[in-house]
């Protein structure tokens, strides 16, 4: 079997994320299932194995085809766009939005151009990204962007959670609005074709009423009647295994217990709280999240892309305390997305 | 210390109610730190215990004076509202619904009038409740109604989390509409008593944004700024330890680790969803939830009521399958409250 190559994008140089990428290429066992490359700044990824004492090699390549793909050598497509000697961990700075967005944006062009079979992505911050002029509220928006499409979905992943959403990054007054038929069976299909591309045959969607109770037969709303219910119904026309309204309090636990493969969110926290329930784990001593495991994938596109769905995390960048736990499990996910592509 | 007087309502008898109620009052523990009494029907009762194979002695009373509060009987404040010939385990009827309504009208009677320390009340039907004629979604409006109370709200308890809610039943738009300063403020100093009650001094209260990331400074949403930030400052300033706006996807499972004493939901799902996800547990073999923790208490009333948060759990009733643990949580939380009341 043909190993996918993978592009790892280093994320905002002031954060976690060019520690994150070294210590998951420093596991051997990622050469045993992928080719990965970062995409990044070569100096700054040799500057993050010193502070890391590890003793890799760093193979800064211009073409794909220069990487070596053998794991004690790290390869990194060189975008020679950190300046270390003004780069401060931690701090939001320009000109690290600045080598953040550039890192996605060649991951793009070079998935596009089939050079890498899928991409993954290393944490940005939002406020960099935007004081250096790129006004995207996150990689999500950057890659529909880029890849011009226009029906896409977030779709987040941690043991047995698969969700998917109908709207993410609205005030919830909005998302109320946004939850409507064509949308609601567009991310059906993406959450359906995505469990069999990993792995589940015929999965069991469960799909969330957008209300309390998802509305208590109309009761408390109608959007379950007038636009989820159709949803499931057309769903169920082309031959998807299809469930719901379920009441979104009962539904994500039931699914974390394994009662369904996918689950469609009407909206980003509906979502987003079950997922980090699970994948999140706070240490009150230290008085900060001892994990943040759980991947993010964005459907829909052209190209692979998963991501970690933690932050920069700039409050203990540069102190080598960061886990490449997520960053492993996304480089995984966009490997088994990229076996089967076809 | 005095023991409190605790009423148990019987619940619909079409459910669990009878069942976990005798359960509970099969453990001699529980007459160890109050004085418990059925409400509902004695006949139902012994029927009950006759089916478990309890050999319980049923002391029917119509003075709560009479009971005597004694591990081995079975104080029942006597109803004679179900007759058994007609009643059928798992099915909605009219007389289930009924008698379950009338069990709560009089706890809410019995504690108005100093009878009861405190009441706990068992699943209800809503479908049988609104047969039976009486319009009401819920336990919480019933009592809101007979106690002319209109500031109330529902405060979940599991582990660490203690969640109260800004609204509950009723559309997710409307929702968004409910999230104004003063309810929010009423909401704070309601969690904020009632954790002092439970034993926290000066608690933690995060109060949770009602958009995805809280908003993330303006971009997604207004109420925060608006709302939620003007009602903690109103908070702080009375005393309280109040913080936010939190990320919603972030405070529940921070307030899981014990980083919050108290969470502020601004609508049903936000508080119910990470609940459940800690205090449900489905059972993927069996089909069916394997634990249904967590406690329900309605603050802002003049008399105590704390509840089971599952339901009559119709597929079970009549089986014997039934665990008591949320009645006995619920007992718990009415001794401690009642121990506290003044």
């Amino acid at each position: 079997m043909k190993l996918p190559i993978l592009g790892i994008t280093m994320g905002d140089p002031a954060g976690i994320g060019p520690e994150i990428s070294v210590k998951a290429l420093a596991r051997q066992e990622i050469y045993q299932t992928c080719k990965p490359i970062i995409i990044g700044d070569a100096g700054m990824i040799a500057k993050t194995l010193r502070d890391l004492s590890l003793s890799f090699e760093v193979n800064p390549v211009h073409k794909i085809e220069d990487a070596k793909f053998s794991h004690g050598t790290m390869d990194v497509y060189n975008l020679r766009n950190v300046d270390l000697e003004k780069l401060h961990p931690g701090e939001v700075s320009d000109m690290a939005g600045r080598a953040a967005f550039e890192a996605v944006k060649t991951a793009i062009d070079l998935a596009l151009a089939k050079k890498l079979d899928g991409t993954v992505t290393g944490p940005i911050n939002k406020e960099a990204l935007n004081n250096a002029g790129y006004r995207f509220s996150g990689h999500t928006e950057i890659y529909a962007h880029f890849t011009g499409v226009k029906k896409y979905a977030m779709l987040l992943v941690e043991r047995n959670l698969k969700v998917i959403h109908v709207s993410t990054h609205v005030p919830l007054k909005t998302a109320c609005d946004l939850v409507k038929k064509d949308r609601i069976v567009e991310v059906i299909q993406l959450l359906n074709d995505a469990c069999i591309r990993l792995g589940t045959e015929n999965p069991r969607i469960g799909v969330a009423g957008l209300n309390p109770h998802a509305s208590d037969g109309g009761l408390f709303g109608r959007e379950e009647a007038e636009e989820i219910v159709p949803a499931i119904l057309e769903a169920k026309n082309l031959g998807i295994h299809a469930m719901g309204p379920v009441p979104p309090d009962t539904l994500f636990t039931m699914a974390a217990g394994g009662a369904y493969d996918g689950c469609v969110a009407m909206y980003h926290d509906q979502g987003h709280i079950p997922f980090k329930m699970i994948g999140f784990n706070w240490d009150e001593r230290a008085g900060k999240m001892k994990s943040v495991r759980g991947v993010n994938i964005t459907l829909g596109l052209p190209i692979i892309r998963t991501s970690v769905d933690h932050g920069t995390a700039f409050e203990i960048a540069g102190k080598g305390l960061a886990s490449p736990d997520a960053l492993i499990l996304a480089i995984e996910y966009a490997r088994k997305l990229a076996l089967h592509q076809n």
